[in-house]
């Protein structure tokens, strides 16, 4: 393990700015939650292939809170970053901030993470890099990763059970 | 309040059939998340509609975990109900199933809890009806939409706090 | 022949609940024709992959009347199931309800026949399973099959004098 | 009547070439029927509303019987042109050409007629120019026109009285 | 070389006639540069793989200006075909109009030259038929695609220039 | 004049990273210069509404020359930002970058320059800021704009001219 590959937080940084077209609204002519969320899968994705240099399959999806609503017109920037790497998974850390183009202000409007399984054309999973965090924030994203990741196995365990009483109905 | 609409949950139940074309696949062949996520926010977004006789906006979507991959040519099942619903919100349970076409198997693949808030044409919040849960399942998931609910505004408070930090840097 | 498969009409049955959004609309408004068709012929498509455990692919597709328009906001239903099979064919009947999320009133917007021919992967017609109708409307429609298939089949003579005069000039 | 503007059928005549792209293929790599109806449905009402010069709503559409499959890289070539029209409402023929860009061959893929009724913005029905067939296969479709419209009339009383059923249930 | 294949221009001549749609507009109800660009990429693409019956990949699009802008409601006409043919490229001119619906009036929109290269399914380059100009036009145009062709050659020069530079970062 | 507001360069750059799907290829794996189009017109829009704090509408793209071809599992990153401003409108020059997800290798794919106008809800043209450029690189690109944007007044003369013997046709 001493020897696995060793890669900053800042080299998978992914970004997107997209202004929010009539097509991405609902009838009240504000984003729709799962065009949004379309877009974030994308974005997070983006950090997770560049730091496994691999295909990367979306596993999970923390909780989502909308914070407002986007209207049509403005611009919506997605920042996402691998926060921490495990031996075959990423966790993503993701950012949606929205800009009003008239006032030129800004603001949150979702934050989530994201946990990625790196895998090769067969599907087979692979092994990723460590991940380096220099900044205080970094360093506290990587720390905290541990949690989340406990949390999600738990989870993950009773959605496991759920589709085994499933397969059996 | 005791005057409120009541409305059954079957009243409300949503679902959708898709078969997995190549234009909603990764470069792997498989079903992309974020295709899923837009899907699903679909389908529970006419529950919630039906359930208010009102717009509906996405306010939450609780963790999503993806059992295994869906693959082109698969059709997903999605189906959703309002769960319970609060003053002027809604939670909506929905379900993911894959079915392979040549074996016509059915697996479980997702399952998660958004809540939704009734909102007018000017973007109002409205008053919703409540909800009468019939069978057992309904009644189990019709109680514990309290402590998801208790969960959620917990993140909401963290969500607003780190909404607010941001406006000040 | 006789050891041939058999399947209930109702394993046949897909459903889609769609959303009618500002990209589905035309210039009015209103749920384009060639939208609607284009989730109709999904729809129906799952139905006929369902039944013969196969690809399927849209042979003919009966006259279409749409009884009225359907605006943006509003809920279409689709159901399918097979109708019939023939040896390789089957005939899938479909129809689109819309309904009203303001006032939860359900109305029919059109209703037709499909015919698809099952394959493998390289384009071969296979023979699929016969249908087993249970109910008196099943039964009914079973039996008329035949006559829509002799029409059809008249149209299709046509049809093959077209593409050959088409492909002398 | 006798003052109502005249207009040549060559005047809506529609033209639209497509290529097939991987994305309009379903998962034997063979254009998907129900996106070939979108796009047929386009190219009809182009003719419509050129003839017409307002809105147009799809009423009906006649039969479609696919002649064998369009491959991705094959070009659709569609073609429209207004064939009759009735006081409120016209007759557009439409047919369908694949091209191999290969050899370049040509084959007839499909032919069918639609109806389409004139509205304004509000959605009432607007009087429409006569049509002047010039070349013998124009006034040939020019007669029939009344035949098929009286085989839609037909099939509208019966999918009429679907709706009211319906309404009853 | 004296052998290769000729073709008229006219056998290349690819039309696409498109009813602008609320998706395809932005916020301020006209048609986006960026969705007409692409109709205008595949139109030209239809020409140019009809004259070399091969795949074809944009090389250059020359400078495109937008005259007055399109309407949602309005057609958009995109004309295209190969004005000259050199070893393995072609230059493919083409032409936007657009038709108001309302009064059948045209304008021009837009025009200007792409070159296309001949590629089989591995990439490798082609050979492609000469193009034999009839009209006045064609034949201006045919003799002044060698002045455009030495303009793109000097910029292609410019442009890997700065590939190069960018390559050293 | 004088008291015109000002903006730096850096205030309005704009950044889409999107990883290239097989919906966004041709026939042959690659991606498909119109689809990339569509991005690069996106990505240029945002910076000059950024720029202007108004709707903006493109009115010049200038030559585009692509170096190589981006296959699909590539990622292309798009960089847009505001080189200078005339009174109502602005030059935004937008470089496109494909990065190989294997490798983390870089490349250029193609760089221009494109021309909006600043204009209102109903379409009327407004003053916008002038530009403040900082490096040097800023500077020769502002400096350099004079001499593109006489070469795009010549052209458009060009354009007007065709356009009007078109309107007389």
């Amino acid at each position: 393990m001493e020897s696995r590959k060793r890669k900053l937080v800042a080299a998978s940084r992914s970004v997107m700015h997209r202004l929010v077209m009539p097509e991405d609204s609902n009838t009240l002519g504000t984003l729709m939650g799962g065009v949004l969320m379309h877009w974030m899968d994308m974005c997070a994705a983006i950090a997770a292939r560049r730091h496994s240099n691999s295909y990367a399959m979306t596993v999970t999806v923390d909780r989502i809170q909308f914070v407002g609503s986007v209207q049509v017109g403005e611009v919506v920037i997605l920042e996402a970053e691998v926060t921490r790497a495990f031996r075959t998974s990423m966790e993503v850390g993701l950012r949606v901030i929205a800009e009003n183009l008239d006032t030129g202000k800004k603001r949150l409007c979702a934050s989530t993470f994201y946990s990625f399984v790196a895998v090769d054309k067969e599907g087979n999973t692979l092994a990723v890099p460590e991940v380096i965090p220099e900044t205080e924030e970094q360093k506290l994203r990587y720390r905290d990763a541990e949690n989340r990741r406990s949390s999600r196995l738990e989870d993950a365990g009773r959605i496991s059970e759920e589709a085994k009483r499933f397969e059996k109905e």
